[in-house]
């Protein structure tokens, strides 16, 4: 039998989803706990291997297991008690033996965190990216529609992927929050809230916080990452959010913006 | 010259504000800092001794200084380029010779806050206390106005503590969050926005987080934490919003509800 966990982790700590000799892993963690209630080695398959420091409120991931003898419901509990505060699994259900938890995912959430504020709050320190300078919202906002649809990402696109096509498609690419109605705490999504943080202070009312929330049916290495370092400078006046298609159709690495930094990410949720 | 310094700080990886032999504490930090701008060893006086794992968007702290030479309100950047990410000066001011951080502080406001799912979210982990079991919150609303007044508050104090009155005033004591209207996120004060975060997912709608925020003319040492363990006995069922009145007259600590961890309080402001 099969079993599909959703598990939510603050990155912060970790080397990483996957397992590494040389650093923790949240996979070594999770396969631990789930080894020593079954008593024997378990592998685990995850939805994406997100990047050390990359935070999972709706990462999946599943394992194989004839002899597993706590009810699926009370897996989350039990697992739960064996692992640290913070990982944590928030759901567990039986999947059919030929579900792969990677290939078989129809659409991903992530959002990219971003405090826009001139001293950084560092209580948003390890889930955002810090920006001092003033941004141009209603030219980030044009900026994020020209991502959505079927493109060839490869100027999105860390170089030495070996992906077998760059082409994806973009469902959704939206800058929520940022502004006095708060739309960051309310959005509705994944079980109502996908918002990590609401705006908060940090250097009185010239802060704002927002992020960048892109529904995708899969992500390129470092895309997220890429794309949200490219609506940044649409913000910050380097280039137009006109620029857009053009860096897309160029396929070049180096007209895209820069990569932001994994604290700002969040794999929010997947679909199947 | 003497200054004071607004400061945030994430407390999760600090031994609290208080400088020590064995442990790095915030203080130290941003001593060691303001030392490196100012040529010799400065001592900060604080606020507030806030707990390791405690946290603070509204810490003040102040320290004498006859020949600075950066001037006052490029003091943040500066001090920020010398300090971790989890330290961050908001705010200097120059204050007279003979003001008093601790002494002339007239109002402190903190926030405590909860999680309260099946689940807990990782991401909350470090800035939220976990409550699994369901919580009546039209009670703790009742329950947290008994607090508002001067009391002897003897029985939400730490034993062991000698200060030489427990008497203290408490000017607001409230409920923030917990409901789909989002007060939490909205809730105006000090800049705006004193929330942490807004409710977020976690283990789907049965999730709720709230704050318990704080208004007095000062604290006894570990009150907030065992009034907000009150208010949640309270929620739990364990006793009801009318013994709380008993409680404090009792000034017994063993009838209060049992003093929370230290990662869900914020100390919030400071007023002078």
């Amino acid at each position: 039998m099969q079993f599909l966990l959703t598990i939510s982790y603050d990155g912060t700590d970790y080397a990483g989803w996957q397992r590494q000799d040389n650093a923790v892993a949240v996979q070594e963690k999770v396969e631990d706990a789930l080894g020593s209630i079954i008593g024997r080695p378990v592998s685990l398959r995850a939805a994406s291997r997100t990047d050390a420091g990359v935070h999972a409120l709706g990462q999946r991931a599943s394992f194989f297991a004839p002899d597993l003898r706590v009810p699926t419901d009370k897996l989350p509990q039990v697992l739960n008690g064996l692992l640290p505060v913070d990982i944590s699994v928030v759901a567990a259900a039986e999947v059919p033996p030929n579900f792969n938890p990677r290939f078989d995912a129809k659409q991903k959430t992530y959002i990219y965190n971003v405090q826009n504020s001139p001293h950084a709050n560092p209580l948003l320190s390890r889930y955002a990216a810090h920006v001092p300078q003033e941004l141009d919202f209603s030219a980030m906002q044009n900026a994020v529609k020209h991502f959505v649809g079927a493109h060839d990402f490869a100027a999105f696109c860390a170089t030495g992927s070996n992906a077998k096509t760059t082409v994806r498609e973009i469902f959704a690419c939206e800058v929520i929050g940022g502004d006095a109605s708060d739309a960051w705490a309310s959005s509705p999504s994944f079980g109502g809230r996908p918002s990590l943080f609401a705006p908060i202070l940090g250097a009185g009312s010239s802060s704002r916080n927002f992020g960048i929330r892109v529904v995708g049916s899969g992500f390129l290495y470092n895309m997220v990452r890429i794309i949200a370092g490219t609506v940044l400078y649409v913000g910050m006046g380097k280039i137009s959010a006109e620029d857009i298609a053009g860096i897309i159709a160029s396929k070049d690495r180096a007209r895209a913006g820069k990569t932001m930094p994994p604290q700002g990410l969040v794999l929010v949720e997947v679909v199947y």
